[in-house]
C-alpha cells in the first residue's frame, strides 16, 4: 500500500469518515479509519457498526493494499502537518507517513478485521440538495426524544406520501414537521437514527449539490458523490403524527420571530433558576405578556402582535419555544390557540412548509 | 437607589467585577455583586474573599442607596437586553431593572452583608503599562504550581531589585522568569495568587494605559483607573530561585521557535498517548532530531538548528516545552544544555528579558 496526495485532501477526508468512527473502546477496530488503496482509487471508510461512511480521495496511487489506522491520532497527526505533499506507505504492519521532514510511523491494524459496510444496491429512490436536506434536519432534529424508553421517538420520520416529503420528529411534548413536494411517486416510511442526522448535517454544505437517497428494508443510502453515508434504520412503526396535529384554532397571533425570541430568552434566565423552565403568556388586543418568575424575582416582557380571536393565558416550557424559534427560517410567525390546555401550533408567516406543535403546562391555579 | 446609564456601559462593568464573585454557594452573598450608588458616581464590587474588584459606571443619577444582586443572573439578563437606556431603581427590597419592554424585579441581598474590600492607603509604589503587564502574566503564570502541596508555588513572585521587576513562577520542574527595567529603586518581594492574575489578564487590555501598584504587608492593590483589583498575598518565603538558574553551558542552539514547536507538537501527539509525554532531542551539527514513541508507533522529526559546542542526547515532558513555545514572543531562540542530567535553559534570540528554565527527564537507558 503506498500513494501521496495533498494534506488538505487527506484532512478532508478524514474529517468526514472520522464521523462515524467509535469512540467506545470495546472494539478498538471500530475507532479506526479502513484506509483501501485500488488501483484506481482510494477510499477511506469508519464505521460503528450502525453508521458507517465512506469517501474517496484524490492521490497518485503506486501500490495497492489496505490498512485499519486508529482515526483520532491519524486525524491529529496529518492536522498538524504543514500544507505540502504526504506519502502514506506501509511496510509489514507498519504505516510510514512522511511529509517534508516529519515521518510518523503508525501500527496498522488488519483491514480483515474491519466490518464490512452493508452493500446496498444503489437504486437511487429519491434526490434532494444538500442545502434542502440540511434544513430538513436541522429543523426537526432537536424535537426527537433524549430518552431510550421509547426508542423509535430517538430518531426522525422520513415519510414520502402523495409526492410530499416529511420529516417528523417528536417527544411527547412537542412535535417538528419540515415537508416539501418532491415530486416522487414511491411511498415510504422509515426511522432514521437522531445520530446518524446529526453527523450527516456536520458533513452536509449549504449548496444546491444533490444527494442520492437509496433505502433498504434496514438500511437508508446517502450518496453525496465523493462520499457515501450508510446507516440502520429503527426497527418498529413511528407514531400516528397526523392525528396529533389539530386542524382547528380559536385565535391565531403573528409576531416577530426575534422579538418573541428575545423577550423568552429573558424570562427564563428565571424560569431556568426555578428548575421548572415555565413561563406564562398572557395574549390581549395588541400584545402578548411574557412572564416568569422565581424566588429570586420576576421578569415581565411585552411584545407586540396581532391577534384574530379572543385573549388567552396559558403557560408552556420556555425551552420547547426557544428552540423553534432559533431555527424557524421566517421573520414572523403564527402561534395558533385552542384553549390553555390544548397544543399550541407555531407556523411561518410565509410558508406552509413547516410545522411545529408545543404542549402548554397545565397551571393548578388560574395562570 | 435609582440610576440610568447604556445598557453597553453597565454590562461591560458586570464583566469586569463578576470575575471576582464566588461561584461556590457557601455563602451566598458572595455570588452578588454590591452596587453602591452615590451622589456622584455608581460602583459596583465583587470579592471572593481572596480578590475583590470594584469599578465605576458612568450613570446618571436620580437616588444613592445600595443593595447585593446575584452576579451571573444580573449578567445574564443584562447581556441579554437591547442596547438601550438601562433604568436600576430600588424599592423595598426589590431591584426594578427595565430596558424599553422588558422588566426584570430582582430580589436584593442586604449591603450591610456584603464584606468590605480592604482600605488601602493608595501611595502609588510602582507604575507598569496595561501591555506589559499583561505579558508579564502570560510568560510565567503557566509555570505556577497546580497541586497545593506547597502553597507558595501556586504564586507568581513580585520582585523588585536593583531596579529590575521580575515575575518568578516555577513548580519544581520548569521556571518561568520574566523581567523589565522599571527604574524604581524601592525593593519588594512578595507573591501573587496565580488565580488573582489569570482574572487580572482578562481584564487588562493590549494598551500602554498605566497600571499603578500598590503594596500593604498583606495585599496588592491594581489600579486601572475606572477598576481596581485587590488581592491578598500568599503568606511565606518563595524559593530563591537565582541559585537554581546555571549560568553556564556547555551548547547552545539557536532554532526558529514556530518550527520547534510544530515539530514538537507532532511528537507529542504519540508521547502523550503513552502518557508520559516523553519526547527525544538529538541534536547533531545542523539539525535536532526529536522523536517519541508508544505502543501506537513513532514519531521522526528533524529541525534546522545553528550549534555552538558538541552534540547532545537528552529527554523532556513535551508538555513543558510546548507551555513556553507557545507564549514566547521570539521567532528565534537558544536553548542552552550542559549535560543530559542539566536543565536546559530558552531564550530570546533578541533580548534578555524572559528566562525559561525546564529539566530533563532521565533515562534508565542511554537516550
Amino acid at each position: 500500500m503506498w500513494f501521496t496526495c495533498e494534506k488538505d485532501v487527506l484532512q478532508e477526508a478524514i474529517n468526514i469518515v472520522q464521523k462515524a468512527a467509535s469512540n467506545k473502546t470495546t472494539f478498538p477496530i471500530l475507532e479506526g479509519i479502513l484506509i483501501t488503496v485500488e488501483k484506481d482509487r482510494v477510499i477511506l471508510s469508519a464505521t460503528d457498526l450502525d453508521l458507517g461512511i465512506e469517501t474517496y480521495v484524490n492521490a497518485d496511487i503506486h501500490q495497492v493494499g489496505s490498512v485499519v489506522l486508529n482515526s483520532k491520532i491519524l486525524g491529529e497527526f496529518i492536522r498538524k502537518l504543514p500544507n505540502d505533499v504526504i506519502t502514506v506507505k506501509k511496510e509489514n504492519n507498519d504505516v510510514y507517513i512522511t511529509c517534508l521532514k516529519s515521518e510518523f510511523v503508525l501500527v496498522g491494524n488488519n483491514p480483515e478485521e474491519f466490518p464490512k459496510l452493508p452493500v446496498i444496491n444503489e437504486n437511487t429512490m429519491y434526490e434532494i440538495s444538500q442545502d434542502l436536506l440540511r434544513n430538513f434536519i436541522k429543523q426537526t432534529i432537536f424535537a426527537v426524544a433524549t430518552d431510550e424508553t421509547r426508542p423509535i421517538l430517538t430518531g426522525v420520520l422520513f415519510e414520502v406520501r402523495n409526492e410530499v416529503l416529511s420529516f417528523v420528529a417528536l417527544d411527547g411534548y412537542r412535535l417538528a414537521l419540515k415537508s416539501y413536494e418532491i415530486g416522487n411517486k414511491d411511498n415510504i416510511s422509515a426511522v432514521i437514527p437522531g445520530k446518524t442526522l446529526i453527523e450527516i448535517s456536520k458533513i452536509l454544505e449549504p449548496i444546491n449539490e444533490p444527494v442520492k437517497i437509496t433505502f433498504t428494508p434496514n438500511h437508508i443510502l446517502f450518496n453525496l458523490g465523493d462520499t457515501k453515508i450508510i446507516s440502520r434504520l429503527l426497527d418498529g412503526e413511528f407514531i400516528n403524527y397526523r392525528q396529533i396535529i389539530p386542524d382547528e384554532y380559536r385565535m391565531k397571533v403573528k409576531v416577530k420571530t426575534n422579538e418573541l425570541m428575545e423577550s423568552i430568552e429573558r424570562a427564563s434566565l428565571l424560569a431556568r433558576e426555578g428548575k421548572t423552565n415555565l413561563i406564562k403568556f398572557e395574549i390581549k388586543e395588541d400584545k402578548m405578556v411574557i412572564t416568569s418568575n422565581s424566588q429570586m424575582g420576576k421578569v415581565y416582557e411585552e411584545v407586540n402582535i396581532e391577534l384574530e380571536g379572543e385573549g388567552l393565558k396559558i403557560a408552556f416550557n420556555s425551552k420547547y419555544f426557544l428552540d423553534v424559534l432559533r431555527i424557524i427560517d421566517s421573520e414572523e410567525i403564527y402561534l395558533e390557540f385552542s384553549s390553555n390546555v390544548s397544543p399550541c401550533l407555531v407556523k411561518k408567516v410565509d410558508s406552509k412548509d413547516y410545522i411545529y406543535l408545543v404542549l402548554p403546562v397545565r397551571l393548578v391555579d388560574t395562570v
